[in-house]
């Protein structure tokens, strides 16, 4: 086995969910990732956690879905028994085909996921971190060689976690005290609101209330946004290629949008519902290990240079204890790119320009 | 997809599991069983159960079970959780190593196994199925090629098994209400006592009390074996190869066994316990589909033209209610050849001679 199999295995178990002896964890396993799979085990095996794996295959939920009548029971008492009863849940994504579920009708799929609501509530409750084997089809994705993707992937997500921290904190620092962040660039030009309202430094790991492995972001949750903003980095929304799409905001809501490519795809999602027009999420990637567009959200919102911005749903980490945020049954991210011609203000003073923090050697305020 | 997979998947719901809208059912999936699993999720989401697979891996458990230091949780709770709330537990077999496990210490093996009898327990009080799909590792276990052994599995899986159950049934009537068992061939003159017990109509359906895909056998649990037996079928016992096996018993248990190879397997199976040194069942295999030999108990004990004997524990539905038969920590099969030279008689009545039954055609009493 690749030693950097063993290592993610180690850095999942350990730095992301803080594994311990008698944990009852749920190993959710794609197809592809059956060598994660087996490293994993072996940590919790080490670690004396009782292991449980499931199978999570898009193929096996195509076939699924498309066969049933739509009339999808809620919450089913096996695996609603199975996710209250575990301590930790680890995904371990990466199946041969991404597009497995493209021909599942969308009100097909809505109907599985709203029944599917409360399992998914339980499961954010537990110690969930989700993470991605580096297999073939997600190297087809970012069009990458696969041996090249594994270095790229590997290098993403086999940080020095602890020193990235570290480095995050400051920003979140920053965050936190601040009130008004502004972002300007070639065509962006927005304000969001951020006092009373918390950054999540999220450094892969449970400790930090962050659920990916890669991580490397700061995150807060805006509100009262004013202004434009252009998202230049190509990505894939629901199986449609989506580009340089460009949002205006009045009041805190979307009032007029257009993209280069994939504009239907945006129209649909501010439809969902009324939280879908405003955001609930804006992101700075801080992962400097992930220097390229790779099409695949778990990667592309980290990438050191960027900021994201998601319409949806707001992360409830962010907002104080019983405040609600943005509601949404979406949450949809876009991502800029921030690299020139491109600064990041918090109530006026520059804190990142062309990509590099106020804190870090070479920023030029 | 091969439409074989297909039929495979409706037997196994329909016919085998009787599956039903609002089931809670648990799907385990072996590594290479997917098209299989992706086949049986289309049956349940046709039939509206609910579906929740699971991820079943020699190699994952190998790595689970070498690294833990031993002392296993018993029953862990979101285990536990899951299979006391399944109405229905579909196994799908599939491996790509049938020795993916060959090198776990037998000392952990067992001390995993013994940590999960609950479970186990639990898990037979579901309508639960063990199927395999057809896999190379399997073919190769067989020695034959991979679509021969296509061929092959599924002749012995898409049988009419409504008609064979009827077949079965005038057998197992027959032992019913017998009192003696005598099985007498070249190496073999055996008697066992089945007075009180009640045969299995194993017709691969829960509806049978039958619990395998494929099957076609018709089992009892006697008791009082006297005599001696030798065990042509060549077989695989725990990683070791075994041939020719002769039992001699008195007063219903072991007092001598002999191998021409194999021998030390079978000394240590009959060490484990008690119970280990009688019989559990005594199976006469009516499926004619499968004709030859193929090294993998599902298949080979349910052979026409074969009788097997269990060494160990006895099946429940064998006995009088509240009865305990033969107790033991084990269940080991073994095979013997009656094509030729052979009768099996009850209570001096000859019931099968050279594989032939009397109520078939050709039988020659």
């Amino acid at each position: 086995m690749d030693e950097r199999v063993r290592e993610h295995a180690a850095v999942l178990v350990d730095w992301s969910a803080r594994v311990e002896a008698g944990d009852d964890v749920v190993v959710s396993v794609g197809p592809d990732a059956h060598e994660l799979a087996v490293a994993v085990a072996e940590e919790l095996g080490d670690r004396g956690a009782n292991l449980l794996a499931t199978y999570s295959s898009g193929e096996v939920t195509r076939a699924y879905i498309r066969a049933h009548d739509g009339d999808f029971d809620e919450s089913p008492a096996h695996e609603r028994a199975l996710v209250e009863n575990a301590d930790v849940y680890l995904s371990l994504g990466g199946g041969r085909n991404t597009s497995a579920t493209a021909d599942v009708p969308g009100e097909q799929r809505r109907a599985y996921n709203d029944a599917r609501s409360e399992l998914r509530e339980t499961r954010l409750g537990t110690r969930w971190v989700s993470t991605v084997h580096p297999t073939r089809s997600l190297a087809q994705q970012a069009n990458m060689a696969y041996e090249a993707y594994r270095e790229f992937a590997y290098d993403a997500i086999l940080r020095d976690w602890e020193s990235l921290a570290d480095e995050m904190a400051q920003l979140k620092d920053l965050l936190d005290v601040g009130s008004e962040v502004r972002l300007v660039s070639s065509d962006t030009d927005l304000t969001m609101e951020i006092e009373g309202r918390t950054a999540v430094n999220s450094a892969a790991s449970v400790a930090y209330d962050s659920h990916n492995l890669p991580s490397g972001e700061v995150f807060t949750a805006p509100y009262a946004t004013e202004g434009e903003v252009t998202f230049d980095v190509p990505m894939t929304l629901r199986g449609e290629s989506v580009r340089n799409v460009r949002l205006e905001f009045e009041n805190g809501e979307v009032v007029d949008y257009d993209a280069e490519q994939g504009g239907a795809v945006i129209g649909e999602i501010l439809e969902t519902d009324d939280g879908a027009r405003r955001l609930g999420e804006l992101g700075i990637g801080m992962n400097r290990g992930i220097d390229r567009y790779t099409d695949n959200i778990l990667f592309d919102e980290k990438m050191g240079d960027t900021v994201h911005l998601a319409v949806g749903r707001a992360y409830d980490a962010c907002l104080s204890e019983g405040e609600s945020g943005n509601e949404s049954a979406i949450h949809v991210d876009l991502i800029t790119d921030v690299s020139e011609n491109s600064r990041l203000e918090i109530d006026g003073e520059v804190v990142q320009r062309d990509g590099t923090f106020r804190f870090e050697d070479g920023f030029d305020g």
